[in-house]
């Protein structure tokens, strides 16, 4: 997906809202913005959305001098989800269909963002999450996919969100539709936003079921050319992709790789409307193909 | 009035909606875009806003190669309003107060604007104009300096509107609480959105009735070292200023000239919270004299 002026407008505004949140100097506010301001007038057009969001949350890291501005926010969410697996896998098991049940929680967890313009309501998203519909819905397409795979990437979003991610594919394993080696997941290579990093990922225990890489960078979604061959392997091999929320399929969309899944809740509108469903939608698309 | 990041998130929206509005081509609006974003990386944050708005609207007008984009709307707001001339006149005429009557039309008037993010509804700001508060009331004030005033000069501020403004010049000439040759109007240098410039002035017949002179300059406000020589000794020895709306606000807010009134509505939420009142307020202000 490429940038449009909206991403600009909305990169400005969430800029200069993270600059007061973190109680910045006046002083350092505006040179900020003057090197924010001219990194937009140099932008390639032809970018995604992520190259945006990726230079301010760097450009923050370096003005607090801190690596991890959301590394307790981070940690407060994955909990918060653990604390309640038993819950949820005991709400899953009483549904007629456990994959399928599974799966909506895990979406629904992609609500749990802290990029722009995000006010959420983890509690009701979770408790209508079995009975939300899917807007795009390639669900049973996916499913098929899953036993016929040699080799399954699945790339994650968020911490908190990391937690459902982990009991989706625990019921994967499960009921045997693919087998432990399968199966890789992907965080982030470092920390931006509240992206999942490889600490998030062994927090929550998915290190203890599958094998566990990073992208090798910390652009908040997939941006090829800068991620670490190991990872780029792992891409061009696996014969299936899933990938969770906004920041990947605004990065992912547009490269040859075929077999990849969208699993994300529409909460930018400019998306929504490319994906031409309600602002918030859940969606499960199949790359290349429509709704 | 400084500028603030507010005002570049405004003025930014306001671009990318004024170049999709006339239909720009998308290679002539990514070129603007960068030299737009470059003129805000070098912004001097001392300066005021409606630096920001005279940029763009003089590059809007450059890339349209049309020097007044708002000729039409301009001639057919002052043709409206004209066309109920009579009918305003004996509206005020019936009131026990036809002065503070014509006043507050004239206020109203002011929200005719074609500025970032305005939506207004005339026909319902006029019909309320005469039962509207003025949030900040320092109306009796204005009279009694109007009584002893040696020169007045009145910033208009748009077309349409600048017949409100003939309306109340003429009204107190009418009541001889001033001579016709102490009081001096001034429009703009040049077109800028709908602004009115001496050509609105001649349209609505102002410049029959008192003397008409420009600033020299083509902001949307004040900024006095931009302006004619002609004006600036008029605003230097004028002991009475009527500044008419936001950018006439923004720009003269800070000069050092004590005795003005500035008369706007509030309709830019960042100025209704530095003058203490409600969005959209009405307000008669003398400067230096708070709420």
């Amino acid at each position: 997906m490429n940038i449009t002026f909206k991403c600009l407008e909305c990169g400005l505004s969430n800029f200069i809202k993270l600059m007061n949140e973190f109680n910045m100097p006046e002083d350092i506010q505006k040179r900020a913005m003057k090197d924010f301001l001219l990194f937009l007038s140099h932008l390639n057009y032809s970018d995604s959305p992520p190259v945006i969001s990726k230079y301010y949350h760097e450009e923050i890291k370096k003005l607090l001098n801190n690596k991890d501005p959301y590394y307790d926010k981070k940690r407060f969410y994955n909990q918060k989800i653990l604390s309640e697996y038993d819950n949820f896998r005991s709400l899953i098991n009483k549904t007629n269909n456990s994959v399928r049940a599974t799966f909506m929680l895990t979406l629904a967890g992609n609500i749990i963002d802290f990029g722009p313009n995000q006010n959420f309501n983890i509690e009701e998203t979770l408790h209508n999450a079995l009975k939300e519909t899917l807007y795009i819905d390639h669900y049973n397409k996916l499913i098929n996919d899953i036993y016929r795979s040699s080799l399954i990437l699945y790339i994650t979003d968020n911490a908190g969100e990391i937690v459902f991610d982990k009991m989706f594919i625990e019921k994967i394993l499960e009921l045997n539709m693919v087998s432990r080696d399968k199966i890789v997941a992907v965080t982030r290579g470092g920390p931006v936003i509240n992206d999942a990093t490889i600490e998030d990922a062994q927090d929550v225990g998915l290190t203890e079921i599958v094998k566990v890489i990073d992208t090798g960078d910390c652009a908040p979604g997939i941006i090829l050319e800068n991620t670490s061959e190991e990872f780029r392997e792992y891409f061009h091999t696996a014969d299936l992709i899933i990938s969770k929320g906004q920041g990947n399929y605004e990065t992912l969309h547009s490269t040859n790789n075929k077999n990849i899944y969208f699993l994300l809740i529409a909460k930018c509108p400019l998306i929504a409307d490319i994906l031409k469903v309600p602002h918030k939608s859940f969606v499960c698309m199949k790359k290349g193909e429509g709704k």
